[in-house]
């Protein structure tokens, strides 16, 4: 793919200009937030590099980079849960990305969840010496990620 | 504060259990997605650290870690837009939260905008060395930056 992000030399032209300029860490990384185009509601966070962003815009699916497996990743091409890229968006300062992506009646979560945000903080002052219990929001997972995933490595790390 | 976040110490246990035991990363920080709990739309993107987390927990103001000034920030400190925290959800691997808040009429963006994430990205081909040109979905700004931030430092770096 031969077009070009477009320098960023300019504070202003980054915040107020037209043209994509996106910021990429000292890993080379973009986090990108991932939600709903159906509920609005977020289905994962995780991260592009250059070939990732070009390769979702050129595409309409949704490419990210493995940190675990250190590689350009298409989102679904082991469980078959492809997400179409209905928009995608940068924030201010262009060191952020938001796809908002169709996965019909699929899933997004390797745990087996349709999204990967299952499990809620309950808010307000917490007994000295106490630790948080989380509530599920999802009860029920969408696939047995045993069979979808068999022989894979699991991608969380401690 | 004295609650403490679960050691993490087993995989099942982060992805499948109960107990809060976020992940920070090399820097102490842990990225944070906010969405605007009226439209469910993204407001911003930004980070944590130990003390961040716990403070939005227990008041349900949210906190973040600010990067540029390298300090713990209420906010809506100086400009007013404090964000109330309704719902708060962590990830399969627990490597990232979600924020849903209210921020009545008001707005998230320090370039003046309500989100952060007020241009979409064109999708499809880009022809050889074309810039990509990007689209202004927020047309109108709900504050004048210049007057609400006067004298700050302007948090976007090149």
């Amino acid at each position: 793919m031969q077009f070009m992000f477009k320098k960023r030399d300019n504070i202003k032209e980054i915040e107020e200009g037209k043209y994509l300029s996106p910021k990429f860490d000292e890993n080379g990384l973009i986090p990108v937030v991932t939600t709903d185009f159906q509920t609005g509601g977020i289905l994962m966070h995780g991260y592009m590099n250059d070939e990732a962003l070009k390769k979702t815009i050129e595409t309409k699916k949704a490419h990210y980079w493995s940190r675990s497996r250190k590689k350009i990743w298409l989102k679904g091409q082991v469980s078959g849960f492809v997400q179409i890229v209905k928009e995608i968006r940068i924030d201010d300062d262009q060191d952020s990305v938001w796809l908002s992506v169709d996965i019909g009646n699929g899933a997004s979560c390797h745990v087996g969840y349709r999204s990967c945000f299952y499990r809620s903080i309950p808010l307000g002052k917490i007994d000295d010496g106490k630790k948080i219990e989380m509530k599920f929001e999802e009860k029920e997972k969408k696939f047995d990620p045993e069979k979808v995933y068999k022989g894979q490595p699991n991608p969380t790390k401690i």
